[in-house]
């Protein structure tokens, strides 16, 4: 991910020096439970618990440097540490890594990596929910238009729009979770996964103080179906942002101007047009939604391995689980402050409900015509003859209002009262509801103070 | 999904017999509900859910030629149908779909539907897990060598490789659980979700009697990213069959032979060449996890849909609902059937563990030296000298083993003695975290019986 | 492909007949071939055409269900027919498919049905380059506001719009040629593709007979990366049909109606609201196009198949061969058929020109005082105030049109005439450069009449 | 892309300096272009020319940071660097950007970029090539088995193997030369593609002295439909490389030994395991062609932008961009490395294709049967017969060859001789067509020096 989309508290979890944190501390606790296993001396531990959390405590450049000299070298990363790691620790370091495989420790190292990166999406999903949530009781009772196939269909509230986006983002929020405790897990169990070399305990050991789950089979490598369904849940979470994006998007067309991301001062829309003022936010979380789930592929493609593991998955991980964790947590901490700052324009709102000249009440009126005692089939070709009379008409002169074509059509009249008539024309019954949904979205009606 | 492909207890769900069973189904219990609540007779639903039901048990292919004729005319799939049962119920019709939309009936239909077939999804996961467990039990203590980058590592059992992809499979068969749950949702909200002209609990009377749950905000939709998420599981589920049935396939490879495919009496495997006996079940398993994953990005894409709704993911559904899931089907069910078939050369498993002259053991000859005192560094050397030596001159006139280049190499003399090395070079030594892990695996350390 | 999205032209291409005429077809020039070079006499060449064009000119289903019961046994699709049309030739049959393998078959008639295909698809890009070219000369002085961000940007002319993607399906057009190049090749090679028993002449006169190049290196088959590109080549041309269908999703909304998709007499938009008219065919073809773009991961993924082969590709294939020509096909056609039909709004696109007060004629104002001197900075922050106070006031009671607020503004009084003002907001000197683009695209200005 | 995977001459074709070298080539060019249209002062374009040269020689960090600042100020990029720029000219800076937009600036750059990353990326293949080649000389006679389904099939020769990738990537080679045409183009047209406020030939000047073509209809952007068709020729490029790297990687594993990756002195396969050489190169490989595979779909869906543009593409395209193409370069060049120095071992070859003990010629053995006039159906069940005997018995004591069983059945006796079986037994036979294939693959059958 560029740096332009880069958040720095997601980054430095990926960066080398939280990596190499993490693979002593796996070295260090393993070190700790085979001590305590009487298989290697407690002193030794000890010389390596202490020297090793200096040497991480003091790490620098020179470190760096010097671990990627020694992986010039030996062309692999993890005997580069290991050796860095012995010249700090000196003779004791004999100790580390016993019985282990690499895997044990990238694998590891990986999870842990993975669960701090959902630990922040976790809080990113709260803000979303935060501002999505003020919206949603700022707006319960803005009427707005809704539309099916971007065309007029009946008049609901803003904040029941707002209220939709938050149960999804609820279950995105629930979905991280599942992914977190996908990924969650342990694996110290050597070369193919035999525990040849090691006693399951120690695993078991690691994996507690690391807040982790032992993989039930780690066959050198915890397997990949994990990973693959943890990027599928980004996917999902970056299509909903992408939904919300579009609505803000749609909302703000210079035709409906419902409402407007907020423009900073000094804020230029275009170089050669300054009039404008673009969703430019919006547009931006609809390509980093493309960018976020075109992961899912290859992270599915990653669980194929070759017999107890081939390394294609690598390659693959070194980008996107930098590349889709600092991707949607930028999006999301982007998401969070558009909705947040969102200027809403109910006027417009109202304007545009009654733009069609009253026919986005056409369903009201058919029911109307059917409780009394018209046959459905008519009634919808006595309502729709008077809609589209209204719709080919809309702004010209003689245009007439879907009122004023029922008023006057043969086949209503005496059948529904002007009161019926003045009844099914009032957006507001279709707020009649809200409360309900209220509450079985936020446990609450709300007060607008949210 | 082509007929090759599909097993019919899979397309029948989808058949339009059964989608219109169960759009009555809606239809019905809505008006009993209405019913319930006073909005219409008590009479009139009693009728409608008699003569409905009827009418659905004597559905011919003259309904459904009928229903086609109306839609052919309406361009609108739902009100052809609602034409039709009319016909089959007379007056009291009119009190059908009151107040209801279109898309109540379309989207809780599918969450029917996708729900049967997840029930089939279940029990064909059961078939794969009950072949798994019984290999895995059966194959035990069956030595076989570990396999990194497809190079030989160091031995293990053909059982817990089985136990492995078990476990997968039990993930699996949790994600296939948490997919049902995320689309198992009823919407009967009306055409922007805003129960303008529907009591909500009508809505919460259909969920409850179809085993569905409401869903708590729909915009004329049951929103795209729980299916989304329904098609990320089965991508997932498929790419562990890939992986199974790549492992199949490497090990039916000529030149290892370690277990095959049944073979059928009079099958052939060429039309050329007589000798052939080909992997096709595990090839095909291939292809169709390709097929079964290539649907989740249009199950994203469909997620951000405009405003309240468009029908931009109609045509996608159309496909790939059933193709995804008559195609998982069709997987898990040769799996099964392949994996309980598959025949196992335990022999050949054995002969190839030694094929490479012992270098297998070479992690456990390091960690003896280590354990005996000699730095990782200078052990890795000594080891990796003699495991090389081996290697370059297998299958050559003056080949030796690793055992005797070990036994003549001047740094490990008198450092570890013959019994040491003996241990080393044990394969059984590989099987003794095996309990442990059935343990974790099956909740059993199992008798061959399974 | 459902058959809701299916036209029979192409679906005939993909079906068992087709399939059998074409397997019989290669078989007997092969035969043919050999029998020019004394490989096999030509007599038998002669039988074995004669009898094997009636048995194909008689093929029914009782000849289908002959194959299938014969594949029922063997499992294998080239000898269940070969085993037919020996029934049908008699014992001239054993010259047959003589050296050659079932790939040999299978693939170059792929090839050929994918050739087939390609035409179809090549006249349905004509067809939409028809209608295109026809709205693009009706129109081509129709004046519309071009958007970017979906915010009024600078006025346009709707012709140029159509202009601009009748240049993306010309593109599309040489794609498809391309493509079409891509796989039609022949591949008459033997079981590992080298001619062990089979002389290089058979495959070069059997690729001549049928229109095909031959493969320069089949390992068995034909190498896929051919139809790798081939399906990308068609998800690009489906994703230009997406970007057309968008634009009329767009132009349709309720707030624009610049654009109708024609509404057919009888059709009802909706079953709850009679007054919907909703654009459907664009809204199906966006999903169409999602369909067809995730084809090309599986035929991407069909490209690095084992050795000289695997057969992992046939259920991919099975599926999208079908799936992507019948939904691209269905997709062209009724996207020539909406833009040919088309309903244009001219009065409603000049309107909506003028609805925001003018602020659309920004830019030039800008350059119009660039060329008076005032610098670039300056004059950016003149127009930017002025634009920015109508469009905040927009359709408020005091609200000041865009040409108001510059007059008045002090910064520009002197030094621009009301004349260059006047020239800077008049939309029609943005048709200036419309000949030079239709000469570019079209090879001719044209005329009305197209 | 991480470091790891990029070489720097790629990343610097997306470096910072190189996009404000093009900026700047693009604005000085179409001063000219205005110059000699007469509708800026010629001196202006001069100053513009040498100041700007000078500025951009002398581009410092300074220079970054400044950019950098202004842009977070008015959130725009363009305006930013023609801030910068104008500082660095002066007054004549109000003749810079006349006219134009953003996106002329912007589009006509990544033009440029992608033409030049495209110019390396040829250069990769090219070497790719010539390694194949060498390869495919020097190896044009040394026998190997040709495997279908990983099971052995008939000989081939490993250099045919050769020559088949070597006409594969020739195809790429064509394809990235139709895509490097698919992305040259440029627009110089203003803000909505009229030319409002520009000339043509503005466009055609600027065009011509970058080695671009014009866009025929720029709708301010460079329509998307091209960048998809580029980034499916990269991904088509990867799959290549993924199904050569497949094949190195098979051929490697522990049971085939067939070629190997060259081992460095000093290199570890693995930590834990001394004896380990991975084909650790392949699979790197492997999952770098998945990464520049997933770059597809993004790409796909950036295409149907909004009207005259939106911004969606920009996100995905700051990162696909680069990501891509040095994803690609440096697969390209490791690919082209590793087969220039891939250790072959013929002997192991032979050895392999005896292995089965002689039913690989199953084959010609059922056509010589055939030649002697046994039906194909029972020619093949009496080979089918003799070989499965063989297969069978593989290893086992009293195993017996192929030619053994076929010598003893009794449906073979009397009917081909010793001497056509001979015949039909020797490998060699199945390189008589090498010649002919390599004089059309290369042009020429070639000489070991290649």
């Amino acid at each position: 991910m560029v740096p332009r989309y880069t958040r720095p508290e997601m980054m430095a979890i990926w960066a080398p020096e939280n990596r190499y944190r993490i693979w002593f501390e796996i070295e260090a606790l393993a070190c700790e439970a085979m001590a305590e296993l009487g298989e290697i001396p407690g002193e030794a531990a000890e010389i390596i618990r202490g020297r090793g959390d200096a040497a991480i405590a003091a790490f620098s450049q020179l470190d760096l440097d010097r671990i990627d000299a020694i992986e010039a070298e030996t062309r692999h990363d993890v005997i580069a540490f290991l050796t860095w790691l012995a010249e700090k620790i000196g003779p004791e370091s004999r100790f580390v890594h016993l019985g282990m495989t690499s895997s044990d420790v990238l694998d590891t190292c990986l999870a842990v990596q993975l669960t701090q990166a959902t630990d922040l999406l976790l809080a990113d999903v709260d803000a979303v929910l935060s501002a999505l949530k003020k919206q949603a009781f700022t707006h319960k009772y803005t009427l707005t238009i809704g539309r099916s196939h971007g065309i007029h269909a009946e008049p609901t509230s803003f904040g029941l729009k707002m209220a939709g986006h938050y149960a999804e983002f609820e279950r995105n929020r629930t979905r991280l979770l599942t992914a977190r405790a996908e990924i969650a897990t342990c694996a110290i169990s050597g070369a193919v996964g035999t525990f040849a070399h090691l006693d399951p305990r120690v695993e078991s050991y690691v994996a507690k103080k690391l807040g982790l789950m032992p993989e039930p089979v780690s066959t050198q490598i915890i397997p990949r179906d994990r990973h693959a369904a943890y990027f599928c849940a980004l996917a999902v979470i970056a299509s909903g942002i992408e939904r919300l994006a579009t609505e803000v998007r749609h909302l703000q067309r210079s035709e409906v101007r419902e409402v407007e991301e907020f423009f900073h001062p000094g804020q230029k829309g275009s170089s050669a047009m300054p009039h404008k003022r673009n969703p430019v936010l919006s547009e931006n979380l609809t390509g980093l939604a493309r960018l976020v789930r075109s992961h899912v592929i290859p992270a599915l493609e990653n669980v194929a391995l070759w017999h107890e593991r081939d390394i294609s998955h690598s390659s693959v991980e070194r980008n996107i689980c930098p590349d889709a964790t600092v991707g949607l947590d930028f999006a999301l901490v982007r998401l969070a402050g558009m909705m947040d700052k969102l200027i809403v324009y109910p006027e417009q709102m109202a304007a545009n409900i009654e733009s069609l000249g009253g026919i986005v009440h056409s369903g009201e009126v058919l029911l109307a015509l059917a409780r009394a005692g018209v046959l459905r089939e008519d009634a919808y070709k006595i309502v729709q003859r008077c809609a589209m009379a209204t719709w080919t008409q809309l702004g010209k002169p003689n245009g007439r209002t879907f009122r004023e074509n029922l008023d006057t059509d043969p086949d209503i009249a005496g059948r529904i009262t002007p009161e019926v008539l003045d009844a099914a024309m009032d957006s507001c019954s279709h707020l009649k509801a809200i409360d309900d949904r209220y509450r079985v979205v936020f446990g609450e009606t709300g007060s607008v103070a949210g």
